[in-house]
């Protein structure tokens, strides 16, 4: 069976996978069914690719609000894929860099792909790669004009490139353009109640009686949210209890725990 | 008789052709009716260009909606024209370059041209030659000025230039008053079922009962997703029956179609 | 008598009239009376200039649709005049440079138009030398200033100096506060269809019956266009038959004349 | 008396006043009360600058629509005072110039007026020294900012300066704040028909029973446009009357005239 | 009990507390129960980074009006944390320097933090950091896109980082979308009636009838501007009381103190 | 008595004091309450500067209309305070500079200032400072950031600094938010009818029974204003009635006292 399990972590021959793997630093969960539909069609458009001869060039975009797990979904897919160059360009590497350098530095990317038969490029937070800010709004025209041509520029003969986005400012790629560039997209959501119900089985912090009225306040929060809250939750009120409950030996009080969502919620 | 027939490709002496034939990447079908009207018309502008004395210079136009077939119909008007002089200028070739880089590009391509008797130029996706965003609007002032001039220049006595642009943000070019600039311009629909229903035939991917449904399911979308789409639904559910479909051997499941299509249409 | 006649071009001994010969492809037709009234008060300019002396720098703005003549005329009345030094400034000769260039371009065509007893400069197309694009509205204001204090400065003592602007522009111009610098401003129309009747009958391409009608469907077009149009139709619908057409054998078919407008005209 | 009469020019001793006379290429006439008015008032304040203690600088601003008289009027007050440094800014000697150069020269013409114990300096057109343009509205904040300083500082102890500006673009000094930065502001007009008349009866152009309808046709005309209009007239319906006219054969025909008026002025 | 007394100052090991005591220039006082709370929570966040290992970056931000008391609470937290690397980032220490020798100061402090264990960073009035100001409004984009990042990047393995920054222009940081990128944001608000009334027993200034008028005149303060009215005030209104006051000698004239509100206090 | 008289001016010993007394060319006399009473407050400031151990720095500002007298005050405190290092820095100073360069001049102010143990920095016309134009509007954002720091900033242990800052565009200054930066703030008015006749009294330019009358038509003068326009009605309608109204042998006539005002105040 082509399509692996969700969680089955298998390293791709010659492909540096150490980035990706960071950028999962709380593993990967089942936490519903969206996000393990949008793996499985990510993981056919990696297979469309190897075998297609009409798609030398496949392009989807990963869009859903911060810390819905779209980094960690796509470089799974990368990591999952049996191609030789994978490959994740993210604004971490490049802080400070002026836009000519960054757009440089992402042409390279794609030089290099373009030698290898079969290659996976991430384009992670692609707003930060604009260095978009809501005011103005302002962004890097430059490195904008080079995404739109490189995602329409087709890999020379014989060479097949999937290339995967994660944006959480779908609007304002939508207005600059970029999103048409994509052939398809996919919305990474929040947690419902019952799929963070799911995460939280998996961790065991709460007592059983807990559980529910828990996963209830955790409703439409992001999967990289939910993580952090756990763990400020589970130093307790006055501290030093976080070994305690990992371990097991205690659970998170769930009075606790409400107050924690309260710092970590804007209203 | 002065028409070639559509899809018949006869290679220009002298012209090197092979940027050309790379926008064609799903080669020329039949797709309809209007398709067939602007090519056409392009060839008769073609001649006029080489025969009158009045008409040193003639520029066209393509302008309609992303993936409607502009740049395809463009690359084969150069290639049927027995031009000793047929260039495309893209942003592909000059990704990352200084605006005044970019100019002195174009001007070069010209007056190249300017050199040879008869010379045709496609200047393809002119919002991306401009680096055009819609945001602000931004777009580089410099290469549209250059552009304004050059489509109203008359090349050196004796000399005969076409230019062709091509364009999906047609109103985009007017309110800069590049539209003005050109001659004749022609609309690229998208294609409407019946046209699909002329491409799905020749692909031949579809049960018999299927096709009419498809190609309804198709109406209003242009040809180049119209490829990407069946590529998609030529994996499978499951991944793995490309080879069978293309070979013949199996035919595209309608319901998997279905699904593909919500994953590229964006509402 | 010191007005000439329209089309009669008598060329000024020692001024370089290439430039203002390349300006008027089509010649010198009569295409009705504000065209002649025109060029009859621009010559009137041109004596008050040479014999007067409280007006030793006279300015003259020529302003229409685009197309309509207005190059052609005022290089006609600089070809005309009997001046030494008459010089045509365009964005053509100047594509891609910076705008101080440009600038510094300008200056010195009016310096050494100072250095001659008498002068005409011509400003062709002034919103592309400005670099005018309606988005914005974005343009050279170092250029603006420049032209504005030129338009204004007289020439040393003894010199005499006309200059002759162009413009399809006219309201950004105003909103600049270029017109204000010129001393007169003329509008030069499109044709009404009794003008257009005049041109047809000098071309002889049209069967007699057809004349009218054609001279009808052509009410309100720049001179330019029609040149154009003329040429497109001469192909014939199949192409091969401007030949016989221009020699006179054959005639256009004014239904294909009709079917060329519609390929032309934006609505 | 102190007031000298309004067009005896009055040479400065050690002034340099070849700049200043060629801003009256028309000389001075009489032309109606308020040109007076201001003239007088000007040449008090030259009074008060000499011999006050209070008041080492004194700065007035000249406004009024183009055409209306100000260079002229600046330039006779600074001949007409006896002040040994009269200098005169404008923008004709500053053509393309950067900003920051332009600002020095402002700069040195106030350094070589503080070494005098009594200057004049004209700022000529302040809006074409800001290099204003209404779109926008653009100009330079560098010299803006400049003029705003030079303005109010005062010179060394035991120097004194008078700064006469002109400009006709009130309001858009008004809203940089640079009127503010004047002590006084005088209003100059256009001419109203019974001013217009004046001049005519001075220039003798026209014959007697037409001198009246002239001059009502001229109500609300600056005078430096009338002077242009009765140049034009002066030429004749064919041209060659020019010399006949100014040396009182003939007289300027009414119809003509009126003719002349419909060129110049915009509606 | 792991959370220290609010006062009491525990200087780091090895880390320089010269600059965080600075910013606490009259002293940590019990100013009400919101600031201790926020002390409290902020500290548990310090616990929370030390021992927890899904949080190797934990991110924080004190926002309130000016004056509330944010940077001496940061200073407070980074003092008492043992943390080995406790440093802080303000606009004091980089006046003058351009926006990227600012940003490559950060970034550099950044770096450093990593190669410590633990380590504390306090990003002081964001705000000027990112050179805002309200029209425009204006900001260093620059700054903006490195602190977006840094604030997301995780520490290298093994390695923790707390990031506490402050701001009075929360509204800003949020349309930027900095805020989004902290984990945790707490207000620090003016003092009531009964906070002032507190730190004025503390100060012993006021003659015990006048405290409750006085902290009543008090509410709705910042902590930072009763300090400078308290100053303001001990002088009396004639001056010299000063010293007398410190010393105990005198009490603070209420109705001078009044007067002195009047004057530090806009409407 | 702390508080010297308003007009007695004791230079203070190792300060420079020209500048400052060439800022109060009209030297200082009463001119009402108002103008006393800041006056007394601002030197009450300088004290507690002075002998307060918890403000270090002290930053207080004088707005009011244009001429209102708050450079004159500012340098007047200066001069009476016996501080050591009393600095003004003004745009008259750093004309035509660039930012950078004027943004390091303040800085290098302060630095001086951090050296002594007590100082006084007048920040004259801040909105000069700041290349401020209401168009826009416009401003140098590099300055203002400076600013806003340095009115924060405290100075080295040990060193105590004051700061007052003058301007006429306190709006302006409240929306780029450096009002808030400073701790104290006075409106400096213009003149009332009362304020006017006793510096009228003062002047003694009029007769006795016109004072009351010249002092009403003076109602809400700025005091820089009055002193303009007192000089021009001395010089009389037709000039030279100066001197002799100084020397008190004539007065000045009330009518063209009241023309004079016509060209001076603009409606
Ligand atoms: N099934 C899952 N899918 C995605 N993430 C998961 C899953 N299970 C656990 N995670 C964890 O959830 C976190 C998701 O964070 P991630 O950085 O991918 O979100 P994001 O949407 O990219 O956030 P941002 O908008 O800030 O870029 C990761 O730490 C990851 O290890
Ligand atoms: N008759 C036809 N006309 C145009 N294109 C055709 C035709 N038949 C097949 N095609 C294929 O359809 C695709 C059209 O894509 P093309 O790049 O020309 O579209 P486009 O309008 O230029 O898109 P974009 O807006 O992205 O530039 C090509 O792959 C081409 O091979
Ligand atoms: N009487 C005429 N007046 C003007 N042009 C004429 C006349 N007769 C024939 N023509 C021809 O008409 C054309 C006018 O084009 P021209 O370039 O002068 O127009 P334009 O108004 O300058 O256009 P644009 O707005 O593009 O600059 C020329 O080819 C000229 O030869
Ligand atoms: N009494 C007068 N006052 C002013 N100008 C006069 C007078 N009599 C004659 N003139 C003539 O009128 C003309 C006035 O033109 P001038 O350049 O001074 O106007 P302006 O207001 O400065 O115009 P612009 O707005 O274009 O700068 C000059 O040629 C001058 O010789
Ligand atoms: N409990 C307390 N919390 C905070 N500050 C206190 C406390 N007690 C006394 N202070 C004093 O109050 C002042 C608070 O000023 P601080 O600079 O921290 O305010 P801020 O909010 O950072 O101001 P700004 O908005 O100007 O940056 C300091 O001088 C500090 O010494
Ligand atoms: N009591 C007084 N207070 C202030 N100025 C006085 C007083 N008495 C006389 N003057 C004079 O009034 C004038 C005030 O002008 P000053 O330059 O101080 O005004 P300003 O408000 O700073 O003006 P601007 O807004 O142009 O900077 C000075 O010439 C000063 O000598
Ligand atoms: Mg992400
Ligand atoms: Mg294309
Ligand atoms: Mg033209
Ligand atoms: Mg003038
Ligand atoms: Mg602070
Ligand atoms: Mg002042």
């Amino acid at each position: 069976d082509f399509l692996n399990a969700l969680h089955e972590i298998v390293p791709a021959f010659g492909a540096s996978t150490d980035d990706l793997r960071r950028s999962r630093l709380n593993g990967m969960v089942d936490c519903g069914d969206r996000h393990k539909h949008i793996y499985q069609r990510a993981l056919l458009l990696v297979e469309q690719v190897k075998v297609s001869k009409g798609s030398p060039l496949v392009t989807c975009l990963l869009e859903g609000p911060s810390g819905s797990g779209k980094t960690a979904l796509a470089a799974t897919v990368g990591i999952d894929s049996d191609f030789p160059y994978v490959k994740i360009v993210s604004a971490e590497t490049m802080i400070g860099l002026h836009e000519s350098t960054k757009c440089a530095h992402i042409v390279k990317v794609f030089e290099d792909a373009y030698k290898s038969p079969l290659s996976i490029i991430i384009l992670d937070d692609i707003e930060r790669l604009l260095e978009y800010v809501p005011i103005g709004p302002r962004f890097s025209n430059l490195i904008s004009q080079t995404l739109m041509v490189l995602l329409k520029r087709f890999p020379p003969e014989g060479k097949k490139l999937m290339v995967i986005g994660t944006t959480s400012e779908l609007s304002f790629l939508d207005s600059v353009g970029i999103c048409d560039a994509f052939s398809v997209t996919y919305h990474v959501p929040t947690l419902k109640a019952n799929d963070a119900k799911k995460v939280l089985q998996q961790l065991n912090v709460f007592a059983d009686e807990d559980i529910d009225s828990a996963a209830e306040a955790l409703n439409d929060m992001p999967i990289k949210k939910l993580y952090m809250l756990i763990e400020m939750a589970a130093q307790g009120e006055a501290g030093g209890s976080a070994e305690a409950i990992y371990s097991g030996k205690e659970k998170i009080k769930i009075a606790h725990f409400y107050d924690c969502i309260q710092d970590v919620v804007r209203y």
